[in-house]
């Protein structure tokens, strides 16, 4: 028996699954915390791979999806914030040296978008634009039925879009992205500062309510929460017409914990995309849809990855 | 011999071309109006490849670049502004009912970025971007080697992104693009604009210089023609690296006449890309270079095109 294992590192946890060649149920699975124990990330992730590996089938190789900037053609792990002391990491390198066998590496949005096509709510697309909007917002990009790279592994960094010139400040540093304006911290930033200035809500004037909450408080009809979300749904549908005009995809895949509030996001962000494309051809054949892997979709991203060689 | 006949359908004129398999030299070529004779344009190109058809090689296949929207899959231009009648017109099913070989459509923006990638200034590149800079903004994307078409094979309008939201009026209706402010047309009216409200300049206060007019004016020094191509140069060189986060090229090609004013427009727009980006590594590996083919694009393009099948 022949076997793949797949890796899903976040700066909270690492996750392994050892995936038979023809199935997406794992045989094996094992989480561990990212940090602890005195050691490395990189060596709990070694011996994570000792503890999880098949005395009883050969495997393949391993594949990781990664929250980091990444050349997956070298195997280097160019930057992760989140991930301490990955920085030009020569993973594949240091991986390949323990375990003999083939390493892939991607970064956690492109694969969660190569999972949702291979295995989720994408099958049957050859060409789809994911989101996934939570703290941040990532993406990625299959085209032509092809996960779209980029020349150094850095395509896909869709909430790192100009949505508002010299707008709010984003979490790279830079003004007026997608992600400052439409992500869980933008959400959240909105009514923080509204409250500051006297905008009457369910919450006090100093609260600083998570996108969760004022989710929670929207539904039950909060005006501010409502109205921070219709904001977020604005520009998202703005930007998101940008990249119709520029990619034309058949289905756009929202994932990401903000995406689950449903049409309190989706009904302003539709209206937005209806306003803003330039030929109704663009929507009139659009899926768009929420992701259907959930947790799941880096660890069967990076199984979809590991089949694509 | 087998040859390969390319089209390259303009508003104004139509160019066709015999090539032999193995060579980007025409043995043959012709060109004529567009409109004319009191026949439709479909007819003046029908005429034209009649004329043209060679006697001595067998002919592979026609492939057509055309300013218009269109679906390749299909065979269809959906709409073409620029050419009387071409709205939903089935022109692979008209052409092979005449001549009997496979019939080949693409985007003349598209199937340029096409022409640049295989014969031109993206030769061994594999994520190409193509920008066409004239009267309007086009483009074609080149990633994994593949021409992204899209799901209608609309991809590539990337003169319709947004670049000053609610700003000046575009060609295609809708506000702020991209095409409204970088094009011809957008430092066209930036300078009349500014003539109008008594900006001091070598043109007179109620002049509408045109692009090339103004890129004259700027090399001999005139401040308002330098600062119409420094706008345009700053948001082509925010809204490109929009496009770098999305896409990560390794090239980025720029035709179109606009583009041959040279550092007049590429200094400012690469300063303005140089302070965008949201990490170094989206530029320290990219070229940027001006586009190779010349008035050859479409052309080359459609003769690319037909080779790729």
């Amino acid at each position: 028996m022949k076997t793949y294992i797949a890796v899903d590192v976040g700066g909270t946890q690492i996750r392994v699954a050892v995936f038979p060649e023809d199935s997406i149920t794992p045989l094996k699975e094992k989480k561990i915390k990212t940090q602890g124990d005195g050691q490395t990330p990189v060596e709990r992730l070694i011996g994570l791979l000792k503890e999880i590996w098949p005395t009883d089938s050969q495997v393949n190789s391993i594949a990781i999806a990664a929250p980091a900037y990444l050349d997956p053609q070298k195997g280097i792990v160019i930057f992760a914030s989140n991930i301490p002391g990955w920085k030009d990491l020569h993973l594949s390198e240091i991986l390949n040296k323990e375990f003999h066998v083939p390493i892939y590496l991607g970064n956690d949005a492109n694969l969660a978008a190569l999972g949702e096509w291979k295995f989720g709510a994408g099958q049957g697309h050859s060409n789809l634009l994911y989101l996934t909007i939570s703290t941040g917002i990532g993406g990625g990009l299959i085209f032509e039925n092809q996960l779209i790279n980029g020349a150094n592994g850095m395509a896909g960094e869709v909430g790192h879009v100009i949505a508002v010139p010299d707008g709010p400040m984003c979490n790279c540093g830079k003004r007026g992205h997608l992600e400052a304006v439409a992500s869980g911290t933008g959400i959240a930033r909105y009514v923080k500062e509204k409250l500051a200035a006297g905008v009457p809500s369910v919450f006090p004037a100093d609260a600083s309510p998570s996108a969760k909450e004022i989710s929670d408080a929207a539904h039950k009809g909060d005006k501010l929460s409502i109205e921070a979300y219709e904001s977020a749904g604005f520009y998202l549908g703005r930007t998101i017409s940008d990249f119709l005009h520029i990619l034309n995809p058949s289905i756009l895949i929202l994932g990401g914990g903000v995406s689950m509030s449903g049409d309190l996001l989706l009904k302003p962000m539709k209206a937005s995309l209806e306003k803003h494309v330039i030929s109704p051809e663009y929507i009139s054949h659009l899926t768009i849809t929420t992701a259907a892997l959930g947790d799941d979709a880096g660890l069967l991203g990076a199984l979809a990855l590991s089949q694509s060689f």
